[in-house]
């Protein structure tokens, strides 16, 4: 990027001013429900020029800001009759320079496109550390950071091919959904691995692939009627984005007059959005504060940036043929702002679905978020997010699994999870997870246990919501957050990179320990995929009894009974107590065991295991 | 109450049936807002006789039973001009027993009665733990357990009589409410001290003295202008009561058939009340289930039930000159009775304060039982119940204290307590407390060290709600709930037994350990009872800092800065942060320390300590 960037510049300096460097969106679709489209044009000093459109383009607006190498011009692509028009730039008669601006068709159904749901299993995998399918974008000469795996917290060469050439591995598995982090340009000197500080939303990272590539990615999935979804970062961008060294407005970022060079970390307080009485500098501080040094805070409130980042969104969904959005960092984002963000482009594909990303560890906190929530209501808010992740599952359900018996200890911490779901408005677009690659491993947790991953595993697919699995625990990866970081917790999948000694990507070659998990999570998942009464059906809760959880999962066609034992002993299921749910059926089969038996008795259910049993 | 039934028994078979023995309520009042009285008239085959009333006095409408010793006559007291009539029961002509029913005049403006309020600061009492006034009443010949004051579960002779001679103690503390444990008669064999399985719902258990001394207690609470608070029982009788013993009619208490006897336990799960999928079973075992094998479950679906408690719970207020009820496990009563019980008592006295015991640890789930909650209304209900219990912040407080700074830890778990206020329908309106009769002293949790106690009571008396204090905690009373059971945790004050060694009630006489707990309170409370910023004001919260939790209070007249200092070291307080609430201001002074300062410049808070500061 620096070394195109210095070629501009020279060229610029023996061609004059007003060179057009930049188009963005660099092209568009013809029939988009909202026809009106802002054009961004970038070159040094442009707005001191006219610019023209070719083929009797009218220009509806123009907006030129504080800084002159910018221009916006608003078009109606619906008054617009030809497939390319020019963007001219003028000193008087004379053009100084010219784009040609495309207006694509779409997809037929483009809007109507399908996106992930409570049918779907969400496999996030982070693209550096999965598997490395192209050794020569390993490093590129236009980015600064080199791969080497040898640095944990380094760029270790996995990349869009090494997904492709895996999605045999991922849909065998049974997952259905792909969520990458962020694969835009991150052209930071360190961590660029994360991808969370991108540098160009319009562009994959070279280190990854091409945008090419990644459609390509996103059309086999398609072919195999599985998901893309993307990692949509609108809180904050890398402080080496081309726009943020040259910044339209002052207010594109957030600026702290009394911070060091205007910079203030955020308190990472997003409960302060819910508390009525927060002081008015935690309130910025959560919401202004930036996310690190090298993520300068968006400023979403203005309008330039809000459409800036909901034509990028919408732009990525029509060109890549997405599947769907998870958001980054949601909360700390401005609410209206994002209310507006989240309904553009739903409004654009009244399918599409988002997942926000907001942390916080109370039901009503996260419920709040979700589109139509009435405890959003009662804050005179709408979201208009589908998705939340259900963070409160995610923190209550290791410290279930290591508890005995109690009042509110165990099993029935787990059970009390689900009493709070009459705060969501829609329970079934929660996207549940027991880890992901922020947190601790949950292996790691459990000592690379397959007794407790095998209980979890089963609940979140088999409660409410759609389950979200992070790559590699299936073959049971570990990895300690707290003792080595980040990195640690983002381990390169094994198999993924041809030196690798073991290959987990092939049943065959997994290591006995890594089979147990892998065929455990396999028979499951796939089991999921045609069940339409876990995906939709109703569930009936049992109130724990002696740190077992027994619940039914039922619509008008089935019934299914998902036993958790949480002892470290043998239970015995008393069918009695289930009578209400049981009555009707005689017979059981556990789909992981494969046993069939009498459901008019009791029967015994191993220490620490769970059975999910289709009743006939 | 063996004894009297035996002598009641003898005297029926010799004057043969249809006698009148009981009449619920006993005598009532002229001009209640709702005209509309019942009245339960009790004698052996009553109900196969012919009631009368003299005077003219019309029935509006007798229900009989399946059990013929009862009758239900209602009148419409607004149609009654006689301050007395005669129930009359006759055979024919003959009549075989007569009651003389007294309407008696109310007190002026009873209807208009002030009620607690986050003016007030509650005080909870065991009346048999707390002083022992009159060594006569100890044990009855009437009831079946004696006083033994060696038996830590058994009576200890604690009364009415030692509390009001403990008034001026109580007062001087900077208490308003007095919140008593039920005083009802309770004549189980063991456990009786507590109360909570009452005999007789119209009379004070002799032990702790008369009916006409509960008033006396309450007149004298009501001439310091202060309150008395009664511990209402709606969810189960004690198995001894009179009706439970001839019932009504079966479904006046729940039955299992598939129950011992009948009898089954709940499961104590009443977060059953917001699973939208919880079975049936379990929904039913919660409400309907008994708290224990000696307190069966009372059917408030029953409208003769619901009108017996109605009235009951307002004949106490009438009678007693109440000032606000405490009402005991309220989330196990039918939700839809309760709310006709709280609208029927708060439609008869307006301001009457009714705190509910909704032991739940999510904010959601308490909120969702206050009045106009709109969790509630989500549900399609309205409780009618004005105040709850922060059992959230009761639970988080301690955790809190004992944790270091993090990124949920220490202050900030304290501080997100907070963070939930929005869900609450009147925030003021919140009981907070960091201990009762049923939970671990706080002192033992923290081994008897009076810097945690500061700090929560610190808290509690300057947050927004109604404080209360559980007796004895203010002169660091402890006891060990996990070893010692119940009994630990409600041991003797000191001083209230003529035999005790030491005298708490006396500051001249309390050990300096008990006056360190007792002067640090009373100056606290006592400087809040003028408060109408605490009581009212605005809150303004900061995000806790290296475990500082600031937070201020202010109205248009005043502004009080709270510190709290739950670190092992001195802290700086960093003025500057604060400007937005200390602008304006120069000086403050420490109600606590009494020390005046410069708000202008950073100043320090000792090691584990709290501030007070009045702004200037």
């Amino acid at each position: 990027m620096k070394k195109i960037y210095t070629i501009f510049a020279l060229s610029a300096a023996s061609i004059a001013f007003a060179q057009i460097q930049k188009v963005e969106p660099a092209f568009w679709w013809k029939g988009m429900k909202n026809p009106e489209l802002q054009i961004l044009v970038y070159g040094k000093d442009i707005a001191k020029n006219e610019i023209e459109l070719s083929d009797g383009v009218q220009i509806k607006d123009i907006q030129k800001v504080e800084n002159p190498n910018y221009v916006f011009v608003t078009v109606n692509t619906n008054e617009i009759n030809v497939p390319k028009f020019k963007i001219n730039i003028k000193n008087g008669k004379k053009n100084i320079s010219s784009y040609t601006y495309e207006l694509k068709q779409r997809n037929p159904d483009s809007s109507n496109r399908e996106s992930y749901s409570s049918k779907d299993v969400m496999y996030l995998i982070m693209p550096d550390r999965f598997a490395n399918g192209d050794e020569k974008n390993d490093s590129s000469p236009n980015l600064t950071e080199k791969a080497n795996r040898n640095l944990p917290n380094g760029r270790h060469g996995g990349d869009l091919r090494g997904i492709i050439n895996n999605l045999d591995y991922i849909q065998n598995l049974g997952a259905t959904a792909v969520w990458l982090t962020p694969v835009n340009e991150d052209n930071e000197k360190v961590y660029s691995y994360h991808g969370y500080a991108q540098t160009d939303l319009y562009k994959i990272d070279q280190r990854y692939g091409t945008n090419e590539e990644y459609k390509e990615l996103s059309q086999k999935l398609n072919q195999r009627k599985m998901k893309l979804v993307m990692d949509y970062v609108t809180n904050h961008w890398g402080v080496s984005h081309w726009m943020i060294k040259d910044l339209p407005t002052k207010d594109w970022i957030h600026w702290f007059s009394d911070g060091e060079n205007g910079f203030k970390r955020s308190n990472y307080k997003t409960t302060t959005q819910f508390d009525t009485n927060a002081s008015e500098v935690d309130k910025k501080l959560a919401l202004d504060g930036w996310f690190d040094t090298t993520m300068p805070d968006i400023n979403q409130k203005n309008p330039l940036v809000l459409k800036y980042l909901t034509q990028n969104a919408i732009w990525w969904i029509e060109y890549a043929e997405l599947g769907g959005f998870r958001v980054d960092t949601y909360p700390y984002n401005d609410k209206d702002a994002m209310a507006k963000w989240a309904k553009a482009i739903t409004d654009e594909y009244p399918n599409f679905n988002i997942v926000g990303e907001a942390w916080l560890y109370s039901s009503a906190h996260i419920a709040a978020w979700q589109k139509d929530s009435k405890i959003g209501e009662a804050a005179n808010y709408n979201s208009n997010l589908p998705s939340v992740m259900d963070f409160t599952l995610f923190s209550d359900l290791p410290k279930a699994l290591k508890e005995k018996d109690g009042w509110d200890s165990g099993m029935v911490k787990l059970y009390n999870v689900f009493t709070s779901d009459f705060l969501y408005p829609n329970i079934n677009n929660l996207l549940v997870f027991f880890e992901n690659h922020d947190t601790e491993r949950f292996n790691e947790v459990f000592n690379g246990n397959p007794a407790e991953y095998k209980l979890a595993m089963t609940l979140i697919s088999t409660v409410r919501g759609i389950p979200q699995l992070y790559y590699g625990s299936e073959v049971g990866m570990r990895g300690d957050k707290n003792k080595g970081g980040d990195a640690d917790i983002r381990r390169d999948f094994p198999g993924g990179w041809k030196s690798d000694k073991t290959n987990a990507f092939n049943p065959s070659t997994q290591t006995p320990e890594q089979k147990e998990f892998y065929d455990f999570t396999q028979k499951l998942l796939n089991w999921r995929k045609g069940k339409e009464v876990i995906h939709t059906g109703k569930t009936k809760n049992f109130v724990p009894q002696n740190n077992v959880f027994v619940y039914f999962r039922y619509d008008e066609k089935e019934s299914v009974m998902v036993i958790l034992n949480n002892n470290d002993s043998e239970q015995t299921i008393d069918v009695k107590h289930f009578a209400e749910s049981l009555n009707g059926f005689s017979k059981g089969k556990d789909i992981i065991s494969g046993k069939e038996f009498s459901v008019k008795d009791q029967f015994k259910i191993p220490t620490k295991s769970s059975m999910v049993i289709e009743l006939n």
